[in-house]
Order: structure tokens, then sequence, then C-alpha cells
């Protein structure tokens, strides 16, 4: 019987997001606190996670505290993907973790290239506008998929679709609204080329179905990560708009 | 029980030097296969990782074939740390993956700082000579500790010290042999510094226990990688001394 867990997170967080789906998914019983990233309070740097002051955090165990008192007695766990694995350990029956250890295996190195490759072309795409390497890393994971499986791994939903799940619906968001730190246009050619295309079929097929999954309906804001984004990318905006004015 | 492990990796590879000891601490059974970097194989490329056709990678099952006949019946799997994870899953009666889902936690928050933060700092030092980020992320691993423990987590011999030890002890080949794309004589400054000094006494005696361990001294040839350290800096070694020739 897994002891309190109690989970810190922001408000807009996509590793944040991958946290609460596995808690949801396993049916865990837990209490969130939105940390205001904005104005991060002193306990939680010191108390909760003292080694990068980083959301998503989990408090585990220890005497009932308030959630912005915690308790030196808990357990204080970082990192999204060590946090995933941690719930799938506390709830062994879920099938978060596939059980058989060559799937095991197989959903790690896809959350591997969703963690390495992925995420390093989607922040050079958002905050460079650099487009090749993210194409290819989603043209990497679509080869990744098991054939004929409903998700990535086999028909059952784990680690390795949380893991892409959460970044490619943040990042359905910034294109499909361009939003980035990228001349005006760009994100909208991007969502173009990548949902009006061929190259992703696959890729786009199964992320309708995790689209479905009802753990990711009740975790995940479109409008709100819509919203932080347009203030997050304001002034890269304003210097884009200017830019293009001063141009004869 | 297990089916056959074929494990490849390369005469000198600090990644597939954890995955091997992860096998020796299992008492797995396997086959092991050196690649030649220098005249990779075809058929390791596009039989046994076509993702990266980076070493390490195990073949898993499948009919026994030779090691350089792969079956396409096996499968085939990457990422030293992943490895890692897999033989501890083949293995669940071994200690190399803590038992306690806490422990277990922190084991793997262990390993993300030294693949993250200490990898990183280890690639800058050895290939751009700064020094600084080294010293920061070895201080955050001593921090991470836990007190009174012969190992990083606990008493057992675990993933995480699995991890450190296997980076920290090539990073002592290139540190007191001087080897690296820094101007001569930084890696011994370096070495006086982290060996010499007071800051890391908690940390080197810990290292000193882990490398007691006997899958640790079967695996790790301290002078096979001096050797291969030599020829690897032996272009930027010339290039330093040709620009202190240079100098009026």
């Amino acid at each position: 019987m897994p002891q309190q867990i109690t989970f810190y997170t922001a408000k807009v967080c996509p590793a944040g997001l991958r946290v609460e789906m596995a808690l949801r998914e396993t049916k865990a019983e837990y209490t969130r606190y939105i940390i205001d990233l904005t104005a991060k309070p002193e306990w939680f740097s010191s108390r909760v996670n003292p080694v990068s002051g980083k959301v998503p955090a989990i408090a585990y165990g220890g005497p009932p505290t308030a959630p912005d008192d915690p308790s030196p007695e808990s357990a204080k766990l970082i990192e999204s993907l060590v946090l995933v694995e941690f719930v799938a350990d506390l709830f062994p029956s879920s099938t978060i973790r596939p059980k058989d250890p060559v799937e095991c295996a197989q959903a790690r190195i896809f959350v591997d290239a969703v963690n390495t490759k992925f995420l390093a072309a989607y922040v050079g795409a958002s905050q460079g506008g650099v487009w090749e390497p993210l194409w290819d890393a989603l043209d990497a994971l679509q080869k990744l998929l098991t054939p004929g499986k409903k998700y990535a791994i086999s028909d059952e939903f784990t680690n390795a679709d949380i893991a892409f799940l959460t970044l490619f619906a943040y990042m359905e968001v910034w294109l499909r609204n361009d939003l980035g730190a990228f001349p005006p246009g760009e994100g909208l050619k991007g969502a173009e080329y990548l949902f009006g295309g061929e190259r992703f079929t696959k890729l786009l097929e199964y992320y309708e179905r995790l689209k479905q999954r009802e753990s990711f309906k009740q975790s995940f804001d479109a409008n709100l990560v819509k919203e932080v984004h347009i203030q997050y990318y304001a002034a890269a905006r304003a210097q884009f708009l200017e830019a293009a004015a001063a141009k004869p």
C-alpha cells in the first residue's frame, strides 16, 4: 500500500504532465500543489528540490502535512522520467511499464529518443526556428513504433506513450498558434507540413489514439498552454515584427 | 530463465563498461563481441543497431547464431542505461537495482546526475579544457551520496554506482596521464586539484570502495584506456605544442 504522495508541478509544464498522467493512469491517490514559477516559494527550493529547484517533484511518505510545509521525513524525488518510473514501481499491477523485460527496454529506448532527439529538436524549432532536425526526430520516432499495435510498444498504454504524447501535444499548440522565437508564419508552415502532408501519417494516427486517453483529457488544457506561450514568446515576436517593419 | 545474451561493445568504451559490469554483477551468461570502431562492420549498423550504429548493444533471445551473423528473431536493444535496467529486469533477484521504490528512484536520480551534468562537464574538460563545471558536477554528486552508507544509495552496489564508477575511472586515466584537448599540464593540474585536495574527500573514499568491486577489476583495463586516449588526442596535443613553440 503506497504512502502519501504530494505532487508539485506548475500550471503549464510538459514534464509535470508526464507525472500527472502516470498518477492518473495508476489511479494513485495524491495531493497536487501548483508552484507559481514566476514567484517560486523559498520553501520549495530549500525543502523539496534543493538540487535544481525545478518542478515536477514528489514528496513521498512521512507524516501528513500541508503541501507548503513539507515534512523532513518524506522522501523528496525529482526528474520527470524518474518520477514516472517511481509511480510504476509503486503500482506494479498497472500497465504503464511493460511487464516483459524486452518490451520494457523497448519502451525505455523510445522514451530516450523522445527525451534526447525530439526534445532537443523541439527546443531548436520553438526557440530558434530550426525545422529539419524536428522532422527528422519525428520520423525516427515514427520508425520506432511497433507495427500493428495500438500504442508505441504494444496494445497497452505505457511510459513510452506518456513521454511522446506530452511533448507532442505541447508542440501542436505552439505550431498551430504560430508561437515561438521564429519569424511569424513559420509555425503555421510547420503545422501544415506536419499535419497536412503524407510523411507522418502513421505517427499522426498514433497521436489521435493517444489523445483519446482519459488521463490526458483530464490533465491537458490546450487553451492554458496557448495563453502561457503567448506571454512567453511576446518579446521574441515583437522583435521579429520590428525587424520586419524596419526592412526597406 | 533468461534467453541468450549477445553483448556488443568496443575495446574501450565507458558506456559499454556499464553494461559489462551489470552482466558480471548479475552473473549473467553472455557472449561478448568486440566491435572495431575504426572499421565498423556493415552487419552491425544494419542488423544490430540501425538506429544509431553505436555500441553498446545487446541481441537477446532468438536461435543460436554467431555474433557476427545475428538472427532477425533476437530483440536488438541499445543505450547503456536502458541495457543496465534491462539486465536488472532479467535478474530481479540481483541487487543492482534497489528493491525499495524510493531507493530505486534515488538511484535513478543519481544516474541522471551522472549522465547529464557529470557527462557534459567531463566532455567539456577533456575536449575543451573547461574545468569549473567538472568540479561543480562532482561536488553535486558528492552531496547526493547517502551519508553513512557504503555505496551511493545504500550498502548495496547498484546501478547508481555503476554509472558513476565507469565514468570516473575513465576520467582518472586521462587526468593523471594529461591526455585531452587542452594545453599540456592542465590535466595533471586537474588531477592534483581533484585527488590532492580536501574538497572531494567523501567522493574519493566512495570511489576507493567502488574500485574494489570484482566486476570492475575484471572489466576495466587502465593501460588499454590510456593507450587509446593517447592515440585519440595525439592530433590535439600536437596542435597545442605547435602553438606553444610558435610563441615568441
